[in-house]
């Protein structure tokens, strides 16, 4: 498999997310720009590794301070931690990584430059090695709702490419598969981007997942044929009542389960949780790039100026989701008393 | 506008739909094969659009027989059918107007060939400026249906292109257009083959009628964001229940009007209401190369050997249609009763 990032001590090294699978493309990134290049160009996506992505992006940024001075790192550090901050707005695990890498350097207050970069690098592989036992953890605890035989609808990628490895969705669906279970799964391919033609499909057959790929409007045709029993998406945001913000489609995925039947499950590791949102309302949700949905792969599809709407995400509002599966257990309504528990809030 | 398709007495000129909008190619189709093969390769595409060319195409065979003998000439007409019915199996307006033609032929038994060609001739002018003033006439009921400031969400490509000219679903958005309603469209880009993008959107924008394009997966948030007023599509086959047959991703989009409160309209000739049909069930869905899921334009979007499911059409159940439009009228629930009326069955 290969891998989404590693960290070489002085680059991270991302394997370019957007020209896969035609080309296996590795990115070096040896400042904090190229990182948030990476991250707003969507070379590395998915919530949870673009949080491992900003936390290796602030090593890289510690280390290109040159200087003595404290204070003067800190406020390096500060505007370090606002770039990577500003590439995309919705998927909380950045805010959550640069903010757990901050503290970092608040923390050692008064010690050297040197020994704190040290410490920032210590705290990024953690968030790293973290990450991929959240996925275990989520994945394990997914797999108790998998039936036998189950045909599975995904959305987007959820996969170890989406985190440092083994995915969250899809790392439900390996787990099952790795406990024995048959299971199949449907991938909407999910413009504009196509993350689950290129990315979900790619992985699936790399471990030899039965995969059927879709165009995403064909998901309600395929539910209504009864192919379906069950859809599992990741996230990118939680909030506290249980609505969840994730890739465009997923709230007609959620619609469409509801109409049918069918329970509709959420992977997400408990970082993508903000308790300090109320409701999926206070969400901000990104739009992107109008050229995105006016060609695919480089290839005009529309009128060069037709007017575009592109928003990034959606919110699904908590009354559709079924059980929202994280690494501390499964979550089931009522929602706000749940995820409250799990997070440790008030 | 440029016109789909026109009938220079000797051959027919097709719009090639497939290049739209980036080139605008004219095919010359001088015989019934190459009229066969625009339909299959949906070069000419539109439930009314396919009944018109192979009316034309019917008339092409006709003249590509030699000899005189009325007892072969019809033999003859029997392949050209039977060719040009096995091009798609779900438009009923293509059995329609094939039948039609077959009728002409059968009703001249005992004429000369010469005779007989002429009357084909005249037959496929006809079907196609009857198309024309049907697409006219239901247009005028739909705009009843129109609010003035409406923002009509629409799917694939119910136009000019569609039809002998003007449109069904997008000619009941011209008439209230042209009825001094201010309007607006929100055009899904309907993959796999992208009609909604490529037709719809240039359709729109020649006339000056401001339209969004959004990928098909958007469809549901941007009706949650309140954007929506009414949905309008056109229908491939009409079951005698009101099932209807429509581009794939029409019964998603049904089931989320429904989730919205929205109506959702159906506007198409009586051509296309199949009163031999019971239901929706019974309706064959046509499957498509899988290559048009794996790439968009020539340019691969998934791994070359991923498995595909590619339904080109879907079954929205009557229980979710408010109204379907017809040149005869509106027709509301219960609709075995109302379409029983129009179609002056039984």
């Amino acid at each position: 498999m290969v891998k989404t990032m590693s960290w070489q001590g002085d680059r991270l090294i991302l394997l370019d997310q957007r020209k896969l699978p035609g080309q296996v493309i590795q990115l070096e990134c040896v400042d904090f720009q190229s990182v948030a290049e990476a991250i707003k160009t969507m070379k590395v996506r998915g919530a949870p590794a673009i949080g491992a992505a900003a936390a290796f992006g602030m090593v890289l940024g510690a280390r290109q301070f040159s200087g003595d001075s404290e204070k003067e790192f800190r406020a390096h550090m500060h505007r370090v931690a606002e770039a990577l901050l500003a590439t995309r707005p919705t998927a909380v695990n950045l805010f959550w990584a640069v903010e757990r890498m901050k503290r970092c350097v608040t923390a050692r207050r008064g010690e050297p430059v040197t020994a704190i970069v040290k410490a920032l690098e210590e705290e990024a592989r953690e968030i790293f090695r973290e990450d991929l036992e959240l996925n275990r953890n989520i994945s394990r605890q997914g797999n108790k709702l998998i039936p036998d035989q189950a045909t599975i609808l995904t959305h987007c990628n959820a996969g170890s490419l989406a985190t440092a490895g083994y995915g969250t969705a899809l790392g439900v669906i390996r787990a099952a598969r790795e406990a024995g279970k048959q299971v199949a799964v449907y991938a909407g391919e999910t413009r504009p981007l196509l993350q689950g033609a290129r990315l979900t499909a790619w992985e699936l057959m790399e471990d030899n997942i039965p995969v059927t790929l879709i165009t995403d409007n064909m998901a309600g045709y395929v539910m209504q044929l009864g192919k379906i029993d069950l859809v599992i998406v990741g996230a990118d945001r939680i909030a506290a009542n249980g609505d969840v913000a994730n890739k465009i489609g997923t709230y007609s995925l959620a619609v469409l389960a509801k109409e049918h039947g069918i329970p509709f499950y959420v992977a997400a590791p408990y970082s993508t949780i903000d308790m300090t949102l109320a409701d999926g309302k206070e969400i901000i949700i990104e739009e992107r790039d109008h050229e995105e949905v006016r060609s695919i792969a480089g290839v005009a599809t529309a009128p060069a100026n037709v007017p575009v709407f592109n928003p990034a995400f959606d919110v699904t509002p908590a009354r559709l989701v079924t059980a929202i599966i994280t690494d501390k257990g499964i979550v089931t309504p009522p929602y706000r008393q749940g995820l409250r528990k799990i997070t440790g809030g008030e």
